[in-house]
């Protein structure tokens, strides 16, 4: 048994502080510098960008991630990525880490960092160094709300959640952030999300971790690119005295069950945030040999410029959907393809059903409908969220200047 | 030695006749059957989509190429793609075939079928019967120039090119057409070219063929999606009594430059007769590992909707570029990637050069201009071109309606 605490946030969980304060590095004066906080140190589990252009603080966290997984927090700044900056860019993140560190009294090695903004500018490490002294004396446990805000860039409104889960040895919290400008703001188009939660979690969950953060963050699309910075950390403190190890299967499938949909809420509200959006369709691929096909053909569909295209102009075009099937590099067979816009079949082996298209319009007029693309060749599936193409979204990359 | 023959068609080398006429397929009333024919038998080469999702006549023109390559032309109808009909569509592809051959008396399985036009719907063939019998006796050696008209869709203006090659024994000539929607239609966006070649070609040349396709019609993008249609065949009759075997090496590689070069002429006019598009850039890959690599990284960046809204608002938006590239699959090392916007380093070494942005902005303002990605890995290279996108790309592609 869980729910879903819709004012949650990560801190939620018991043990957790967290802050957000305005040190100046946007220009816009709004909050700007951020940590959560764990006093006893959280199990750390990090997934971050498979770009091979990686910030310097997705560097850096991967190195402290090795050398050590039980952290006490992470210091983030939005308006600066620190990406693309080189060996100053380095030095300046390893500066963060040692200034959250002395203020918070932590061990070397016990925090980590993230930059979120524009990329190819150093970072005005000044305005951290001044303004990190006075983000550490107010964490506090109802700070989870002024984290959210201060990890911004263009989001027009702050994410997070949380979930309550109920096991015989008593409650597990769980509590989320993200951000992400989605199709907002080119240059600054990095997801992050920081998950907190009172239940001790072993070594060996990072495998279920990444398989959460595929089917939430991984299976959202905006872009189809991934940025320079995107990372997602997921704290265990135990602070609630549980371990997942305690938990009976039922419980311990509760609480993954309850962790998922935290992070697949996270994920999706970055994509209900994007400007320039005016649909969210769900892409859903069925029957496919392997998850990772199905997964492949959702996202390669979700991204194509003719669908999104589609979307947007309220246009219930099966061709398009069929031909990008087709296209997505995944050995598909015509013929064996069946696709459903909401509830009506369009596509019956390979071939137009003929379906009147009046009663298909009712669905893509809809801001939100499924699209479900089923390929007879096997039992795995997999969904993916995405956006439209629209003018807006144009405007806003085109008129974007560096 | 080669010279480009601007006004050159497939009629331009010798034996070859070709014709275009009105059927009534497309709406318009513009012209929309034509035919290739050769006295001669030519060795056909043929190129074909990679989509999973194929229409009828490619399954069916694989299907003839693999019994027999020696073909006396094709018969391509446009307004109708003849994809995703089922056994319909199968049925009429063989049917326009046997027309063909029936009318020009030619053997039976010498005739080849290419369609492009509207999806899921089944041809018209009571028109193609009607007029396949007044498409043949008007066929002529001037008729290049109606049949490039003729297999137009949206296209604004026809495709075609040729050129001569001076050999010892003689000249060879080389005349192609193209047609391509690019940006311009999403049901109907499909490229089909044809070259024709008075030369005698050994069935080896396959794989010379192939590569220069790579670096011609697969090295364009517009939507990055592949159709269910795109078809590419040469096709040589060795009328001119020279075999590309009797050539020396000199002459055989000005052969096929001049070859390659009447491809990438083609491919690019796809290019610039994008509606909606505003640019046409080269992205041209560098130092990488391999070529396919190289064109994997090209690719991914010419097709990323950050960089092809930056290239339509004139930014110089360098991140966008470096990100994409590492964003490719590609294995990429970021520190030692340079970029180059024109003549101009904007990235070195994985950092901003911190160029002044109003020199690039005269770089950026071109209508057509060049973009370098210096890998620093490897000795390969590749290049592809690519068209932007606008606004008006989402107003075609968002209004059509099926």
């Amino acid at each position: 048994m869980y729910e879903i605490l819709i004012e949650g946030n990560v801190c939620s969980p018991q043990g957790f502080q967290a802050n957000g304060v305005r040190s100046g590095i946007k220009e816009s004066g709004k909050p700007d510098l951020a940590m959560l906080f764990s006093e006893k140190p959280a199990r750390c589990f990090g997934v971050f960008t498979q770009n091979n252009v990686q910030a310097a603080p997705v560097i850096l966290d991967r190195e402290i991630l090795e050398q050590n997984t039980k952290i006490h927090g992470v210091i983030v700044n939005s308006g600066n990525a620190n990406a693309c900056t080189g060996a100053q860019g380095m030095q300046n993140a390893q500066e963060m880490v040692k200034l959250a560190e002395k203020e918070t009294k932590s061990d070397a090695g016990s925090f980590l960092v993230c930059s979120t903004g524009i990329i190819g500018h150093q970072l005005p490490m000044e305005k951290i160094r001044q303004h990190t002294p006075e983000l550490v004396p107010s964490l506090s446990e109802r700070g989870g709300h002024h984290f959210a805000e201060a990890i911004m860039t263009t989001d027009t409104r702050s994410k997070h959640i949380g979930a309550a889960v109920a096991t015989a040895h008593g409650v597990v919290k769980i509590g989320g952030a993200s951000k992400g400008s989605g199709m907002i703001h080119p240059n600054m188009a990095t997801m992050l999300a920081f998950v907190s939660t009172d239940i001790a979690l072993p070594d060996d969950f990072q495998e279920i971790y990444q398989e959460l953060i595929e089917a939430s963050f991984n299976s959202i699309t905006v872009d189809g690119d991934q940025s320079t910075n995107d990372t997602s950390l997921l704290f265990a403190n135990g602070a609630s005295g549980i371990a997942y190890a305690d938990l009976n299967e039922q419980e311990k499938q509760q609480f993954v069950q309850a962790l998922g949909e935290v992070l697949q809420i996270l994920a999706r509200k970055i994509i209900e945030d994007g400007e320039g959006a005016t649909k969210l369709v769900t892409f859903q691929v069925e029957q496919a040999r392997t998850r990772e096909e199905a997964r492949s053909v959702a996202r390669f569909v979700a991204n194509s410029k003719l669908v999104k295209t589609a979307v947007f102009g309220e246009d219930p075009n099966w061709g398009r959907l069929l031909s990008a099937a087709g296209s997505s590099g995944v050995k598909v067979k015509a013929d064996a393809i069946d696709i459903y816009i909401g509830e009506h079949q369009v596509v019956l082996g390979g071939c137009g059903t003929g379906i009147d298209e009046d009663v298909l319009r009712k669905i893509v007029c809809l801001p939100e409908y499924t699209i479900r693309i089923v390929l007879g060749l096997g039992k795995e599936e997999a969904r993916v969220w995405a956006s439209d193409l629209s003018y807006e979204y144009v405007r806003i990359n085109a008129e974007y200047t560096t």
